[in-house]
């Protein structure tokens, strides 16, 4: 009996790429489309990338496939958060514990790192410029058009939608009965906008952070690139008194840096030309299920687009990655497998996409309310003292593999036992007091067993 | 200056057969397409129509253009619920004051009887099997394919989507940028059944009552028809026990009703026959936002479809026409007034979502729990005593044209304060006392001033 499968990918992009790259490892058959030309040849992400924040999930999925330490040669890593404060500060903030970091890498060059690794196989086989028009959820048949407008159908085993947050997978499954489905604008849009590498590629700001200008309403941000520049990203609401609306002309646009962010708006002598070429970009979270319909699946964006305020965008779609080969290497029976993936997958999805935009805030507003900062400063000291009692969330959701579920489950019962401890009148004078520590312990010893 | 519009709706269904008369009226061009076969030749709705109850929103919004009088000859008036209980026994619930309440009618005989209201004006052109397949929002042209498959473009002033919960004018809309958009299945189904007619076009069950079986997870309800038989509808959960999924045989759907639902049972002598050759349909719950794209706006399902259970699609849906002429009518400036239309109507649009999901488990446990029954027994007395005070949610939804979402947000305030009233460990023995009488007074005047 032939165990190897055909296998239909739609979608070249990160999620697709290292897919191709997971069945091919194991023997099959893959033929992946993209609609879009070869990232190998063209910089199809131009304007509109949003830097990517790998952390240990993405780590773990690259691992699978023995390419964690060809990334890691185009990854930066970023220790802490560097904060532009409003009176014009720079503040560290420590991702994690020593060692720990989140890293910047370029979708462009992850893109044509997975494809190169993914096109090495002699089982893959790569289409560009190939657009799903049709999905035949009975009998596996994929339709495409190629770029003269031609009809390609293909048959496969198995589909795999990763072709992200606008899917045409998902769009076809949306028209069968009873499937579920949501988008959901934020308010907020982004644009993107470079700081070029100084004199022989030298860092123009600290290599080793992802910088943040919060301003509460909005913020910028930007990730240190290998070849000495920062891309930097401006999330403004659409509309309002500071909106991308307001800012309808290069000049108001320069003012407004100039009085909010002048420390970046210095390293950007081309800002007016970036700021008339690059678009303003949405951002919209996608929730759909089922993620499988007979042997066709979702997985990554296609099932689940976040917002990207807690760089887990492409972690959350390596894991799906990962979360699937788990169950089907060990399995002949692979519409069993696909079912337990959607089952176990679509809590996390919805868990992360909801942890992503509680993020928003949190980053918009690090610097403003001392009582928040107080009650990092607790908890910093906690974890310190009971490491074994208290992981923030912010380390369950980037730093474990801990299901995205739980940890904001347990997330949520920390933050019940923070918000008690933060309502005590007394709370800014004895936040050290052994009186408090052990109020905070207690909480915590009691809730273990639960875990 | 003409001020005259030429106006295009996809859509035939009864808003937008109905806002063809509301535009011709006022001696707009209008051009109808519909996708679907004339309903006046074919019958489009067999096996799933779901009967339609009018209420006052409804018929204030037929009477608007003159058509009351005529509907009123193909209504049958429903003062209460009939419930047909599990023990056997029928009680009467009415459903508003003496002389209130709500309307048969068939979806069928509504449409073919709007359709011809709107094909008497000499500016109303109608196209029947023609299927939209794009809009252009910046040239307000949409485009149709006939029965034979040409394409036929029609450029207008204005345009509407009438065309239901799976709108072909919403898809194209969905395709524009930051298009917030839900789709919500439930866990019910459903399956239409006919009781036919007694001798002599007599009616076989009280013909002035909507009847429910309410059996917790699933009920059967039946409305009458003015040939004397019932329209018939089982509602129950595709998955579980007792499902659709369940009954996978004639014999084991007669042996469940044999058990559930024998008087109904008997008087369907051909209940094997229907059973096996009408479908089970799906209930969806439609979200979005905007309902508007430059000169091209959503109207009724296709802007907010709703689960059948409180009997307001429909009156919702001809609600937004009587809205929208509202605004239409008072000014020239009509892209403000499409702007207002949409902000008006979409917290009425998702409360009544929110009521009519709500209603499905108060219609399903109407005899389930001894201390709702109580609850309304308070209720309805304190409604008696002190009309002023107190309008039932019921009433306010069905009997008035309060907003769906102030209704709501007071049938919230009074929720509350009846969840008071029943906590209270005496409320058996005392519930018409002068003293549970005078805290709910006390907490009704409390509340006037904010409403």
């Amino acid at each position: 009996m032939n165990t190897k499968k055909n296998i239909v990918i739609a979608g070249g992009g990160l999620v697709g790429s290292l897919l191709a790259v997971y069945f091919a490892e194991r023997g099959h058959r893959v033929r992946l489309f993209e609609r879009r030309p070869d990232a190998r040849k063209t910089n199809i992400y131009a304007g509109r990338s949003i830097n990517l924040a790998l952390s240990d999930r993405g780590w773990k999925a690259l691992r699978g496939v023995g390419l964690e330490e060809k990334v890691r040669q185009i990854a930066l890593p970023m220790y802490h958060r560097g904060l532009h404060q409003p009176d014009g500060s720079y503040v560290r903030q420590p991702y994690g514990q020593p060692g720990q970091a989140i890293y910047s890498v370029s979708r462009g060059g992850l893109n044509i790192l997975l494809l190169n690794a993914a096109d090495a196989y002699e089982n893959v086989e790569l289409f560009f410029n190939h657009k799903c028009v049709d999905v035949d959820f009975e009998t596996n048949e994929v339709k495409f058009l190629d770029e003269a407008g031609n009809e390609v159908v293909v048959k496969a085993d198995y589909i795999f939608g990763a072709d992200g947050a606008f899917s045409a997978i998902r769009g076809e499954m949306m028209k069968t009965d009873r499937f579920d489905y949501q988008q959901q604008y934020i308010s907020h849009g982004y644009k993107e906008l470079t700081i070029p590498a100084g004199e022989g590629g030298s860092f123009l700001l600290e290599n080793n952070a992802l910088h943040i200008w919060p301003r509460h309403e909005f913020m910028l941000i930007a990730l240190p690139n290998i070849d000495g520049s920062f891309t930097v990203t401006l999330f403004l609401p659409f509309e309002g008194n500071n909106s991308f609306s307001a800012l309808d002309s290069v000049k108001k646009a320069r003012e407004f840096f100039r009085q909010t962010f002048p420390d970046a708006l210095e390293l950007m002598p081309d800002f007016d030309q970036q700021w008339q070429q690059n678009p303003v970009s949405s951002l919209c979270i996608i929730r759909c299920y089922p993620w499988v319909r007979n042997h066709t699946a979702l997985i990554g964006d296609a099932a689940h687009a976040i917002v990207p305020f807690y760089g887990q965008g492409m972690n959350c779609g390596f894991e799906d990655v990962d979360v699937l080969f788990q169950l089907l290497d060990h399995t002949a029976d692979w519409p069993a497998a696909l079912e337990q993936y959607q089952k176990l997958r679509k809590p996390d999805g919805d868990a992360i996409a909801e942890l992503a935009l509680r993020n928003f805030i949190e980053m918009r507003d690090l610097t403003a309310d001392p009582k928040f900062l107080l009650q990092k400063k607790i908890e910093a000291r906690i974890q310190q003292k009971y490491p074994e009692l208290w992981t923030p969330l912010y380390s369950m959701v980037t730093f474990s593999h801990m299901r995205y579920s739980e940890a904001l489950a347990l997330g949520k019962v920390h933050d019940q036992i923070m918000a008690d401890i933060m309502s005590r009148p007394d709370i800014e004078s004895n936040w050290d007091s052994p009186e408090v520590e052990a109020a905070i312990i207690a909480k915590l010893r009691e809730i273990q067993p639960v875990l």
